[in-house]
């Protein structure tokens, strides 16, 4: 089985080394287009080899996308105007627009569209780490309009990487992206934004995040050659997301500034429950 | 030397366990006004014996106050005054409140405020773990109020916990820890009540959260007890705080919202900064 594995950053590259560390592939062919990170994928011995797009899309039985949202969206269509045999899936953080580019094209049978609940704040191939994906949920969308036979391969592609699978319709999983993983990542750039703003000295920064701010912050050092598109493409559902988010920050504002304890109090222990269901 | 912490939760059970463990008090004592608690710490060993509040103050070399910090102010000041060779100290999120009430008292200089930026999200003595406070930073205020003794006394206490010591006046620290520990809380608690409200299925929360939302989220689960005194005592900082938190999420909102794609990625862009100062 030779993967192609489109885009050597940390989703793709993390991807290639577990890949290959489990046997599944004996062939994983890099494609990228910055050429720093085909020469860093092949100093660390990511890939098998590095090909063109075109080579690696001819060779492959199965081509993976671990570029960013907007890219995939551009460059999905192409591969599948050139799909003999080739199953094709995609790492995208955002699927509804992704999707439709592809609606009625004669091959939209042979993809599967994923989103993988995994990641860092870090990425490029550096970032690339063993076991990114293990025991996390990774989300197939829409298989009713893959075949068989691409539903089976990246079934066993994901969970060779010890993935917990499950399924949704693209509009649904847009919807809850938005709420679970994109507003956090946009909760933690405004954070840095606003304590960037304030803490001129930052020293003083570094001092004192160990008191939660570290871990809330964290986020923030996520790449906006990633985030910008999936902001873009998922727009409705995040800005729906940030409205609802601004007016419970509100909320809590309202009621510290009116000194209405009780109501603070009430606000955070609604927002307690949320522990158990973190670790139901 | 005889310690005595009043409030045997997260902060003075771990450090109860500490003081014992590296040798630095030959005696601990615990108050708690809580018997569940009192039981706990007892059942666990965190401390040598339980007393009254009255007891553990007379035995005591150093009084440790790990209390909410709505009870330190109200506590504080009695147990200055019953204070003859005693050191006393708190663990408080919050400082200029509680130095206030025990201004111009006789014994003021037997206290030494401070703050450690450590913690967890859990509460109670069942949440107390060793090492809690190694490497944490930990902040003196107001050092020219308490006296030489004091000062060595609890120096010597904190850096038997393995701290990093640092000194603020207390209207710097009030300020500072508004932008860089309860901005953090604040933004968490916001973000599980928009999750919540949202998802009403619990399953989908929860199968999604590895997506960055559980660390964002994490601080969601802190105590209202502990919690809601801190935003009332701060309260100037923190809604100054909370206000520039909703600007910079109200800019992101308004670029994504118009597509404004080259204005998202200036703001993920100086976001990202965050990174470079907390590794540095």
């Amino acid at each position: 089985m030779t993967v192609t594995i489109i885009g050597l950053g940390l989703i793709g590259g993390s991807m290639a080394i577990d890949l290959k560390a489990r046997r599944f592939s004996d062939r994983v062919i890099g494609v990228d287009r910055n050429p720093k990170h085909r020469e860093i994928a092949q100093e660390r011995g990511l890939v098998d080899e590095v090909l063109t797009l075109h080579a690696g899309i001819a060779q492959a039985d199965i081509i993976v996308l671990a570029i960013p949202v907007d890219s995939i969206k551009q460059l999905l269509p192409t591969i599948l105007d050139y799909c003999t045999h080739q199953v094709v899936t995609d790492m995208g953080s955002s699927k509804l627009e992704i999707i439709e580019t592809v609606k009625g094209h004669p091959n939209r049978a042979n993809y599967v569209p994923f989103h993988p609940m995994a990641g860092t704040e870090f990425s490029g191939p550096e970032a690339a780490l063993p076991g990114l994906f293990a025991k996390k949920v990774g989300i197939i969308c829409d298989m009713a309009d893959s075949n068989q036979k691409a539903l089976e391969t990246v079934t066993n592609l994901y969970m060779a990487l010890n993935m917990r699978l499950i399924f949704m319709n693209a509009k649904e999983h847009d919807l809850h992206a938005a709420y679970v993983s994109h507003i956090s990542h946009l909760t933690s750039f405004a954070l840095a934004l606003t304590v960037l703003e304030k803490e001129k000295n930052e020293k003083n920064i570094f001092n004192l995040a160990s008191g939660g701010f570290d871990s809330t912050v964290r986020l923030a050092a996520s790449s906006a050659e990633m985030w910008v598109p999936i902001f873009s493409q998922n727009k409705q559902n995040v800005i729906k997301v940030m409205d609802t988010f601004i007016e419970k920050m509100q909320a809590l504002k309202n009621s510290i500034a009116e000194g209405d304890d009780k109501k603070v109090e009430q606000l955070i222990h609604e927002a307690n429950s949320i522990q158990k269901t973190l670790t139901q």
